[in-house]
């Protein structure tokens, strides 16, 4: 264990691997969601194929939303293991589980897709998506606090830094919880919630300056 | 050859693509499995889409199962390429097999999910799962084994941590031989066997452990 | 930050786990094109099923013309991070965007692979197609730039080069522009245009003077 | 270009990005295989279901064959990017040709299960999968030659090994043509001996003899 202490490339290994398996799954999830988005089969015309195209709105909104969430998602994840040091095997385990969730998610996402639009049960489909959302930034959290607690994080990691991380993993988490009692009363506004949410993880206000400056300068 | 192994990068490189490799197929089996879980297509009310989504336990049980066993199994490994210092083309190849079962496995998941409620045909779908476990464990035991008598592992492993290894292994070897038996007799049992197996591989004693004391502590 | 700087590993972590999720992404959407391939049902005879694989020329010519350009962007997403030397976040996300993009693609390829040989609606889905390459062009050129902007490119890059790998971004953009207003009119030869495009990206000039010299010569 | 080759950080980056690309088209290749195992849907006793999945050999033997012949390429390819000091554009855009056979192996893999049983069709069905894998062969061949004639490999490999991997790679491309050639007039027997290749490829003479020596003496 000591000898292990010593040697870098054994410490950071099982890092790469989680890291490796990880991306896999992030990748994986998030590619099958576009399955679902299925061809209207017997369109003759034009109009015909725009109008069956618009009607699929809710699959294109579940795609985007689903996409968004498990890239904010893996942004989350990824300021983790920026900070990990080495890994222990109950790290990879609860790894295991934030992977779980993840490669859950395109089941959720068909269920929003398909019941968003029939009232009467699309309270259900909504409150079993904001379920899996939740329950997982809590999981991405719960490894966070988990790898400190095990003082597994780089030493020479700045304080402020990890302190910083902690308070972003919360809202994300604060926020889903709201949404989720929210969409008990209107499943609606939960969607769009999540929408929100998804297009502000996604579309860094940063960015969107940096557009604004060149396209008032020509050249930059 | 004796350049070989004078250049260090080009000992560890087979290995990185060994692991990039199963990685990826690890991250697609795990993920694959959601496909099988279906979204009920007509449910009119509440009551009809919970109960349509209930009735589909056995796929959600197909799918923990099947996720916590190929973790566990991604665990195993895990130890297994930490020790590895070289890879050769008989590795790979064990490697391969190891991957021809782990990519089988979504099969005999959905055989299960499809056959254990229905009495008459449950044996043989919970049989065949289990036998695909089995053999998984088996070769990956085997995969091991070779590494240790082609001389593979790292001059600096430490021969208690060797033995160790060996050793966890081997009882999901032997659980996997009595659940195949016990599944001959009694199919449903053998299942609940996979399912405790995969959540004492996935939920470790030390987590649980971790979590009652940030409980019972505001702040850690 | 300033401690960020020192530590090399800390500083390009972030470009391996961008480069990794990417290389997923682009892996996955590119091998699930197969799955729109479907094999003719019942083909009693050699004629019959030849003429039954014959006919689905569309979906082939989908899956090539999609797999190519896709792989196209890759060669262009690694011409980029060639060049990084750190990422922030707004480059992760825009990095998302891109992947969202790619992991669309397969809808809009079943959609002309269904429809291309349907007149009257042909029109909508190689218009759709053709956007959506547009777009993907358009988000990783946004990217390159954002990176040169943010001096998030490695100091010792080459001016020249830099200058080269922004004006080979651009003409895929102008050519797909031209293209999707060509499909408006003539849908065909927008298809035809996006294939031979991709042909001229996946098989280059180089590769066949290099054939042609070995044909001409017995050994090289 | 001069200060190109002093960086060797920037050098390898092509490559492993190469690599993880193949990684990930293989492995997700290799386990989409798995989804054309379709479950028995009415098997009301244990004999229907034996009897239901008995019937379905030619999916399960399509699946080894293609699983083991993906495997083979992949060491294979292994072999290759080994050997590899740097890569150009050449080189990428000729990985991308084989991994678009790579990808498209599940298609005539499918076709091949559905077709073995019926005769009358199932000479095209397997003509169709030995060219693909002919070309597959032929294609990574290609690539060697190419790395070779371009210089990109490592100024330090043996010249042995190096002509020693070229002799590996022929054979493949000889068999498969003379299996494509006798699969015309007596298609099962191709088939056999696709299988026969695939069976040679994964399991090494060299581990059965470690196994059998395992068996003779209790503990190694």
């Amino acid at each position: 264990m000591s000898e292990h202490a010593q040697d870098p490339r054994r410490r950071t290994r099982p890092i790469q691997r989680l890291e490796a398996l990880s991306d896999g799954v992030f990748a994986v999830a998030i590619t099958l969601l576009v399955l679902d988005l299925t061809v209207p089969a017997t369109a003759h015309s034009e109009r015909h194929l725009l109008a069956a195209i618009a009607d699929q709105w809710p699959g294109y909104l579940g795609y985007v939303v689903s996409f968004s969430t498990v890239g904010a998602l893996w942004l989350g994840h990824n300021a983790i293991t920026d900070y990990l040091d080495r890994a222990d095997t109950t790290i990879l385990r609860l790894n295991l589980l934030v992977l779980l969730l993840i490669s859950f998610l395109p089941f959720p996402t068909r269920l929003v897709a398909d019941y968003v639009t029939k009232s009467g049960a699309e309270r259900v489909a909504v409150t079993i998506y904001g379920l899996t959302l939740l329950i997982s930034v809590a999981v991405l959290s719960l490894l966070w606090r988990y790898a400190l607690h095990a003082q597994l994080i780089r030493p020479d990691a700045d304080d402020e830094e990890v302190s910083l991380l902690a308070k972003r993993l919360s809202p994300g988490l604060g926020g889903y919880l709201v949404l989720v009692v929210v969409g008990l009363f209107v499943p609606i506004v939960a969607v769009v919630g999540y929408f929100l949410i998804a297009l502000y993880l996604l579309i860094p206000l940063h960015l969107i300056r940096f557009v604004r400056a060149r396209l008032s300068r020509p050249r930059a």
